[in-house]
């Protein structure tokens, strides 16, 4: 980064500090039936550009590129390659696969100037099979391959709702894999889901992983994983102390809906839970190498199909699921490794050591700028003409896990700093070492 | 990263190293009439999905995610804050501007299943001056405003060429500016100029900045910025003696089209070049904050409209023109910084010593990537059935900045290595500890 560290000003943030209250019109007409949507409409998180479609502002930007490295870090560490297709697929290609019909009106369909027909991929299992397709012999040696993009993506959902949970236009992480055969398919497919497993241990929101439906996309094995919320739109079926979790739909449709567990020993209640999927798994087989004959070369020279994997992440959800977990009605809460900016400092105002604070405040925000790991994790609220508890509540409202407080200890012999953790509660007052040493313990990506 | 640095090798690419020459049909049939496009397909950088658009492949991401970076960098250095607009757009807005008519059949339309008209955004003024609108009673004091996003943009073409050169789908970095004043707009304006100047001094790529046509977009001051190529569209004249540089068309349109440089104490004649437009911007005034009553609050209480700027880089425009420019007729050359990888290391094949070759080169890959500016940097050809003159033509083909080869000297004591600078066409060998000082001397971002 070097010249590229500046120091960043809560007056320069494309932010609305006028609009801290709900507006006039009641939550409901506004649709805003989560308080995740609430909170990040208010907070200038997101901004609405139409019927299910959203702008991420700067701060949810921030926040979304944090996840995106983690999930590149997840996804590369088990030899995943990022690739970036085109949104616009030949709607022939649906036809080809069968899967045109299926997806019905919340496919988006477009045609060009020359009436050519194309669709807005939801998914992109079609060109991604085609595109391996297109390379002619490859060796089974040089397999599996495990592609991955994280863009955007399109469905026409009849009623869209609670923000990015439900969205008309949203950002999503699919990994397609191509082994050699089922057994190797399957080594990919745990490994996938492992790699999930870190992804959502990282961002520390409690998750479950069930059993899913294979739906339009095909395959015969598939997991979804969930975050427990009362907005969610599946039904969870679960007991921690016997490890079961289940998808009640899926289970009552295999004619499998236990009321208690199973385990002989326990006689546990089932608990109900509403569950937003965040995450989706699918063995595929061959369904669609089949259709594009996407083949490689086996070790007797003769061309087979591949064994593929599909693999959902759906990243905007994520980010709101989040926050709609994490957070009280009033004040967000964000995963502290995807938090936009990891400290806030307030600077005293005062009408005549006004400057001296601010200067302070700088200086702090500079040594902590100089821990590589902390480069544009710091946000100076130099709204001066405030006072501290009027900023505080807003740095408070918009989650920024620690709180620096340069007040009147702060320029007595020995300085002495405030410290809020927001995520904990906690206020204390430390001395420069201590602030620094605070630091060095963040955790960021 | 920490645990998340991977060891890169060459057969986990997803590259087909099978293709490496033209395919049957001919260059023409192909519809490859450039250099660069041929070069990228054929080294599997990107791949054709549909007629004007492309996918890009693991190494065509690695460059763009670069490129992305340097971007970000030179647009926060001028307190650019990054967000992240829909793609959809409705119809109504661009209706309401005024431009969907003079957009035409260029603008792809697109209805959805409630009879809703939107358009794919090929450029997002109406969105964004929509947006900073809807932010009630900004103070003059929070001016100004510079939003800038880095997505896909959407543009129908007639006849699409030259592959990420003229696509229908396209990466754009757009940036929209809000002051108070012309006067503060030109002061934004200048200051965006000299960013899209540093970035472009960086990328290396020779570029001469020009007035521009204001066309579509609208406002009444406009430079372009372009790089000289005989596959570029417009027409540019220079001479860099008098230091002058115009556009062709534009000249001829303002009745000011001149055969030889103006100053008094020469005569030189102007140079007649193509060029190739990969950046443009603009002075807007106030002709889409008048449309949609964006205003800010003045010292006076008074709401004044905003004169806006908006400023365009095409991200994979400038990716694909570079390496037109840069490479040969057969072998990729990257701008040093965007190089998908910076060193590739080539261990000997040998009956008995292969093993002890690869170990080798591992050892020195490890070497290499604790550097945290070469972490991801260095992949290494495990294609141990190949010779090292084979591989070594690969690397070359593929623009590697510097190739390592790991051969007979690299067991013997000293060890000796073999570096290529690829851009430079020099070979030299080195020991290991001026291996590593070379590492340490590579720019990377």
């Amino acid at each position: 980064m070097g010249s590229y560290c500046h120091r960043r000003y809560v007056s320069r943030l494309f932010q609305n500090f006028v609009k801290i209250q709900p507006k006039a019109k009641s939550d409901n007409d506004l649709g805003l039936s989560c308080n995740s949507h609430k909170l990040m409409l208010y907070n200038d998180i997101v901004a609405q550009s139409h019927a299910g479609g959203f702008h991420l502002l700067p701060l949810g930007v921030r926040a979304f590129e944090k996840l995106v490295k983690l999930v590149d870090e997840e996804m590369q560490a088990i030899g995943g390659q990022k690739i970036s297709m085109t949104t616009l697929c030949p709607e022939s290609l649906w036809r080809q696969s069968g899967r045109l019909a299926a997806a019905g009106a919340e496919l988006f369909s477009i045609q060009d100037r020359h009436k050519n027909n194309y669709c807005l991929s939801p998914t992109h299992e079609e060109l991604v099979t085609k595109l391996v397709a297109s390379m002619p012999q490859i060796s089974y040696k040089y397999l599996p391959i495990r592609l991955y993009q994280i863009t955007r993506k399109f469905r026409d959902e009849m009623a869209p709702r609670y923000g990015l949970l439900r969205g008309r236009e949203f950002e999503m992480k699919d990994m397609y894999t191509f082994d050699a055969s089922e057994e190797k398919a399957l080594e990919t497919y745990n490994l996938v889901c492992q790699a999930y497993n870190n992804i959502f241990d990282r961002i520390g929101v409690r998750y479950v992983k069930v059993s899913g439906a294979t739906g339009i996309i095909g395959g015969n094995l598939s997991h979804e994983y969930h975050y427990l919320s009362d907005v969610g739109q599946d039904s969870i079926l679960l007991c921690d102390r016997c490890d079961v979790h289940m998808n009640k739909e899926l289970a009552a449709e295999n004619g499998n809906l236990p009321s208690k567990c199973q385990l002989p020993a326990t006689q546990c209640e089932l608990l109900e839970r509403n569950g937003i999927e965040v995450g989706h798994t699918f063995y595929l087989g061959t369904k669609y190498s089949s259709v594009f004959k996407a083949t490689y070369q086996n070790q007797e020279k003769i061309m087979k199909e591949y064994s593929m994997g599909c693999f959902g992440l759906g990243m905007t959800r994520i980010l709101q699921a989040s926050v709609e977990i994490l957070s009280t009605e009033t004040s967000i809460r964000w995963p502290h490794l995807i938090a936009p900016h990891q400290l806030y400092i307030i600077p005293k105002k005062d009408g005549t050591r006004a400057d001296e604070y601010l200067a302070r405040a700088e200086e702090i925000s500079d040594a902590f700028t100089q821990r590589s790991h902390l480069q544009g994790e710091v946000i100076i609220d130099d709204r001066m003409s405030m006072t501290i508890g009027r900023r505080q509540v807003d740095a408070d409202r918009l989650g920024y896990p620690y709180i620096v407080v340069v007040g009147v200890k702060a320029l007595e012999n020995p300085a002495l700093y405030e410290v809020i953790d927001t995520n904990k509660g906690e206020t204390s007052f430390i001395n420069y070492e201590q602030l620094m040493s605070l630091a060095d313990k963040i955790k960021t990506i």
